[in-house]
């Protein structure tokens, strides 16, 4: 068993760009409870676009965190599955992330280093012939049940160097003379727009504040969604802490044509 | 432990209208897996149209009863997150309901009174902040963790009234000189249309009946889909046991342009 | 106890016609924990056309081989529900099926011989009265639970004759002087075409090959998406094992129009 799992029922998570309507989910799920029949087995989103590495990163980053210690996170966004690119397992802050060493992963380390590395490369498995289109299941499926079922990190393949894992960089919000500049970085299902711009970098107090995208401004960062009448637009922050554009009981993306990308500024302390 | 929990496995429910593209419902069953990582868990639906508590109700009432007792249904549909609308959670029937009071919760127990009620204040909690936009994760999530990891109702706050919850009223069919008259209250996955006619109110002979909706004018109540030839109009019981209208292999509802809201009759012992 | 489960905990999979919006997933979910609450319950999938028996058989077949021997699976495409088709349990390779005998379950074990099969009559139950038209709920998710709590087949209802199953027929590729003749049988979620031409009949080797469908003319069988430029078509052996068209980082049936029952052909050792 390794020493890295704290004892009890292990959990896996899945995040893919797969969807739900065929049944690849349901077959990496059985090839985990095959080797890890205890296993709690929790669904991330399957509807990451096809082949965005960056959208995945940017939705695991939101998730892994309120998992318990000892998770192994699954995440298949794969454009380059049957080629070179290493297939990697990875430990981080006591969670296991297994997937395509393709960035996707740096969704939850960022970059920081991660404690362990290996190369999947499951030596001595008496498997079926693996794909050439479905890692997901033949590799990545396999590994997460290795680990529910107490395997090390060592027994999946080689140790590698925490340097050598490819991260994705996203953009961060600049700040000159008094005027935060960021960006869209998702559109939710409430057609919420999520910026870059973190709580941490806006300024606590009641200061004088102007929040500007695309048609919207406005003056102030409010509390909840309902502290404006329905269909107004506000500003608040997001469940990821970050700056959120709303519309109370509406689509803000829809209303305000808002999209990822979009710029957003905040200028703080602006004279009237 | 609460006294009302069988022995054996917790089972936590989710409906909520946050979709599945985004990993809400995956942040919610990571904070429950936290604090009660035995839990089974199971997505009741997360398509609830944005924000429509009516909706969100009456789906929760057609899913908690075929779950065992002390089942643990946590119901997000909270346009009025952040403001003062209450958390709470309660007890009815042996199955524990948590989420905003906002009428949603209502969908399960109706106009009965439930046994309990809190007013969720997760007292003496080290948690993170509770952020203002997601108290499916924060809140609502770390009751139903709490109830499934034992503890009682008690330990999530202040008992408050039962008579004081907010209680959605649902449209009841008018019976007036032999004519019922109801209307749709779900258009299905199938395009069916669910009445609000209960089966118990409609004659279980054999008399002449008129069934009319729109341009739908049925002469009975078969017993199946299949009693009709595909692509013709019939009416049933629902797995609900009221009323529904369909057609056989199609879409009822795009065929006829049929749509929550609409006005059904039932004209019993007409005279022809 | 029936013999035939592996000692250990219960995996019940779900394969439906009914979506995810309603509850009527989660409604035979909580009737599995009602009888068998340790149960490992997995989505393969809910969006198989509506009353496509075919399809979901499809659907079937890619999937349950990934599961644990004793796997119950739970497959409901049911446009007789209510009439006198049979609802049946079978056992095959040691999984237990579970479903209308319309063909649905032959997706499973195709022209061979389940080892067992039983009618559901659910003899002796006292359940709340069966409705007409889900009994994906009310017949199929108490075998189920049945299965998974301990029962044997026997326990469900009377032996049926295994060679009385309704089975699909599925289209097999026609090889006639050196032209194999398949056809597309289902478009994944990444607009991939899968075919119906198993990788054992095509040639191993590096011969000359051409393979045509609609206005695609290729040359090769490459190893992976990758091994062409994005945007570029390939063909290649899909997770099924079959001849797979697909573009590099795009929907090869959204570019060039395929869709199911498309003739797909390839000829092989063609003089140049």
């Amino acid at each position: 068993v390794n020493g890295n799992t704290p004892p009890g029922r292990p959990v896996v998570t899945f995040l893919t760009d797969y969807g739900t309507a065929d049944t690849f989910a349901g077959q990496m799920k059985g090839v985990v409870l095959s080797r890890a029949p205890d296993s709690a087995l929790v669904d991330l989103t399957h509807a990451i676009p096809p082949q965005s590495i960056a959208a995945g990163a940017l939705s695991l980053s939101t998730a892994w965190r309120w998992f318990p210690e000892g998770t192994i996170h699954v995440a298949v966004v794969d454009p380059g599955v049957g080629t070179e690119r290493r297939p990697i397992a990875c430990r981080f802050e006591g969670h296991f992330f297994i997937g395509p060493d393709n960035g996707l992963l740096s969704g939850a380390f960022g970059d920081r280093m991660v404690d362990e590395a290996v190369q999947i490369e499951l030596p001595g498995m008496s498997q079926q012939p693996v794909s050439q289109t479905f890692h997901g299941r033949d590799v990545f499926a396999v590994a997460a049940g290795m680990i529910a079922a107490g395997s090390d990190l060592n027994d999946l393949g080689p140790t590698i160097e925490p340097e050598s894992l490819v991260r994705l960089s996203f953009p961060a919000p600049d700040i000159t003379e008094g005027v935060i500049t960021g960006e869209i970085i998702q559109i939710d299902h409430f057609g919420n727009a999520i910026t870059n711009i973190g709580a941490s970098i806006l300024p606590a107090g009641s200061g004088p504040i102007t929040i500007r995208c695309g048609e919207i401004s406005l003056g102030e960062i409010v509390e909840a969604y309902a502290a404006v009448e329905p269909g107004m637009p506000l500003a608040l922050f997001s469940s990821m802490a970050t700056l959120e554009l709303a519309i109370r009981d509406g689509s803000a993306a829809e209303r305000y044509d808002l999209h990822k990308g979009m710029v957003v500024t905040v200028e703080i302390d602006a004279e009237p």
